[in-house]
């Protein structure tokens, strides 16, 4: 899991990326498509089976608490929160929009890793409400290559600066 | 009219729409840049002669209730649209801001229609005041290719998450 | 220094710009990745040694006031500063968070000057409170490449939307 959140500069040349940065940004909109229309079901589709996925704060990151608001190890876990999630609306019914900007490919390995970081912007709309800022952050990505070279993510941590209470965050971001 | 606001997988390989992802990035941002300049006038010549515009409620849109909120049919209809916002100043003088992101190519059909969507975020600032969440929601697009290989847009559906006056929005988006 | 800020029709074909537009994305990634992780020290290694850095309202800049809330002419002033701010928190320990969309290039000269705009959203973050929007606008910037045909800026002009205190913007944008 990575733990250093400090500036890293791009060890990546733009010109030579051209292609993965549009493969990044795909992904992203994709992503974020599947969460804001609803299809939570659909979302560990986009990590590998023993992917790790993490939402916390900038505080803990920087702290190096391991653990977080959420955290599943495996596809398998991220599947039961999100059937978990389609099944009961125990919460007040809400509209989310995901912006995703400042893609940065900051390296690829030989292997094959490729490390990546996004800002987002997530948009909350009660019903009938106006639309508020309800979490703000940064993605911190491992992606590797499926066979039919579709991105997939190894491991996503979510961190976010916006300080938010433990039962207010129940999707995935 | 497009009517199904569900999420529909991309049928396109990011790696053979390169071009045409940076066409659409650039098609937004020129249109948007017309809107938050204030040349209204000018707005219409993003649509082709025959294009259709709305911009509607996401309960709306789910509903499939036809009209909403803003509804031209034709570059006509724009144009006295336009107009009309440009020479009757009747509301408070504000700035907006239009932040685009989240581009996804949908599909691409054999006569060279383009399928797309985007996210958007609309920052409005009364004179004087701070900067706030005016509207949030998703563009649902249809473009083709002009003479001149230029996108222009055949449909546009502004589906907004934020609940909205009528009287609140009268411009376009 | 630009000092009009209406609308300008792009001169540049996009088919002809890929990698340029890439190149500018990463650029603004970089830079704010250096603004919102702290190292505001690295921040003057984005401009040439006798770059032009303002930020300004939009009322201001429409009305040609040459100044604003902070203007500095070369990378030394802008050096002075950054050190100024990295050393004397004298003002509530707060996260950025900036999100840049709409990246807009309007020319490239024969000697290789490239004009380019892009919108910006500024979300700050008190420790343990909400996020909130700071700051919407647009940079203005002039582009030249340096000799590892980096991208540096030679102007960077931060016209803002919102209304705001000049004590209250510590930070460069």
């Amino acid at each position: 899991m990575k733990t250093d959140y400090s500036y890293t500069p791009s060890r990546i040349d733009p010109a030579q990326s051209q292609l993965l940065r549009a493969q990044i940004n795909e992904f992203h909109a994709e992503y974020c498509a599947v969460l804001d229309t609803g299809d939570v079901e659909l979302w560990p589709e986009f990590f590998t089976d023993d992917a790790l996925y993490r939402i916390t704060s900038r505080e803990n990151a920087e702290l190096n608490l391991p653990v977080g608001l959420v955290y599943a190890e495996g596809r398998d876990m991220m599947h039961d929160r999100a059937v978990a999630i389609a099944r009961t609306q125990m919460f007040a019914p809400r509209h989310t929009l995901h912006l995703v900007t400042n893609v940065r490919i900051i390296d690829e390995t030989d292997s094959g890793e490729i490390e990546a970081q996004a800002n987002f912007l997530l948009v909350q709309t009660l019903i009938e409400g106006p639309s508020t800022v309800h979490l703000a952050g940064r993605y911190y990505d491992r992606f590797v290559r499926a066979q039919n070279h579709r991105l997939l993510l190894k491991e996503r941590q979510v961190i976010h600066d916006t300080a938010i209470l433990a039962n207010d965050l129940v999707y995935p971001v």
